[in-house]
C-alpha cells in the first residue's frame, strides 16, 4: 500500500510517519518507484508499538532501542528483558551508591549478580530522590510493597510464552515497558478508593482540622 | 541566609536557583536590601523537594502543582490525595471509553464515583496503549497485579500519618508522586530475579531457540 493508506489504516498523519522513517523508528517500505514505495501490514503494527511507546512517555531514543531488541532478539528470555530494561533505563550514575539499594532489593531475593546494575541504579536513583525530599516511606509499607512486586513480578514471568521466540520477545519487551503506565494508573485508583474508604467521612476530616 | 550560602546548602547552582525563582516552584526570599534578599531552612527543605520532583520526571508545570498542593492543602486527607492526583494527572480524553477500565478497577474494589474521573481516564489511556500495540496481558496476570495493587494501597493509607495536618500533606503529596519511580525500580529488579530464577540456565535458552 502507498503512504497515503498506511497513513487511512493506521491513523497516523503522513507527515508523522515521515517523521518516523526520519528517525529510523519505522522501516522504510519497499521502493516501487524513484519517489513511491510500498508498505504492508507490519508497518501498520509496526505503528501501533511506537505509537504506545511514545504515548507512555517512551523517549524517542528510548522506543528506538525497544524497537532494536524486538527486531534483533537476544536469544534468552532473560537476556531479552535485559535488553528490554537496557534501553529504558537511565546509566547508573557514578556517584549514587547502591548500598541502601542492596539491602532492599534483598527483600525481592536479589543476589549479588541476579540483575543488571544499571536497574539497581535506578532504585538507588529512586531512594536518594525519597531522602532528598525527606520522605521516608514507612516501616511497615516497605515490606507489603516488596512481597506484592515479587508476587507481580513471579505472574509475569510465568506466563512469559514459549511456543515462539516473537511471542516471547514481543511479551517481554512490550510487557516490561507498555504496562508500566497501567500499573501506575491502577496504583492511583486503588490509592483513591482505600482513601475514601479510611477518610471518606466526616470524622477523618474533623480529626486533622483539629490539629491545626 | 543569601543566595550563595543557599545554593552550598542545598547543592543546587545559584543560576537554577534563580530559575526556581522565575517559575514560581520556590518562594521569593525576604528582601534585604534593593538588590538582596534573605532565605532560611524552608527554602533549603523546599529545593530538595524540588529536586527530588524534577528527577523523578514530573514536570516543572506539574511540580508547580504538587508544591501548591503542599501550601495550600485541602482539609481532608481524602481530597489531598485528589488535589495530588490531579497535579501528576492528564484531562481524561473525550474520545477514550473508560468502559473497559471500568470493568477492570472493580477488581480493586472501585465502584463508580469512587474516584477522580481523571485517574480513571489514566487506566483507560493505559489499557488502549497495550491495545494498539497488540499486547494483551494474560489472564492469570492481571489478578494478581489488580491484588497487589490493592495491598499496596491499603498499607499506604493505614500508615498515612494523622497527628498533624502537616505530616499527613508531606505523606500523602509526597508519597503518591515519589513512590512511582521506586516501585517501577524495584519491579523491573524483580522481573529479572523472577526471570534469572526461570529462563536463567541453558535449557529454556535451547528452548527457545528450538522455536525458530
Amino acid at each position: 500500500m502507498r503512504i497515503s493508506e498506511l497513513s487511512a489504516q493506521s491513523g497516523v498523519t503522513v507527515p508523522t510517519i515521515k517523521y518516523y522513517l526520519r528517525e529510523g523508528l519505522l522501516p522504510e517500505g519497499e521502493r516501487s518507484a524513484p519517489t513511491q514505495a510500498a508498505y504492508g501490514s507490519l508497518h501498520v503494527q509496526r505503528l501501533g508499538v511506537i505509537r504506545a511507546l511514545l504515548d507512555a512517555g517512551v523517549s524517542v531514543a528510548e522506543t528506538r532501542r525497544v524497537l532494536g531488541a524486538l527486531d534483533d532478539p537476544p536469544s534468552s528470555p532473560h537476556e531479552l528483558l535485559g535488553a528490554a530494561h537496557a534501553a529504558i533505563t537511565r546509566p547508573a550514575d557514578e556517584g549514587v551508591s547502591v548500598d541502601a539499594a542492596e539491602r532492599l532489593v534483598a527483600g525481592l531475593g536479589w543476589k549479588p549478580g541476579a540483575c543488571d546494575p544499571d536497574v539497581l541504579g535506578d532504585v538507588a536513583r529512586a531512594l536518594d530522590g525519597l531522602e532528598r525530599a525527606g520522605f521516608e516511606v514507612p516501616d511497615g509499607v516497605l515490606p507489603v510493597y516488596l512481597q506484592s512486586i515479587r508476587a507481580m513480578a513471579d505472574a509475569e514471568v510465568a506466563a512469559t510464552p514459549t511456543e515462539s521466540a516473537e511471542a516471547a520477545v514481543r511479551y517481554v519487551v512490550l510487557g516490561s515497558v507498555l504496562v508500566e503506565p497501567l500499573l501506575l494508573a491502577l496504583r492511583r485508583v486503588a490509592e483513591q478508593v482505600a482513601s475514601a474508604e479510611r477518610f471518606g467521612s466526616e470524622i477523618s476530616r474533623g480529626a486533622v482540622k483539629e490539629d491545626r
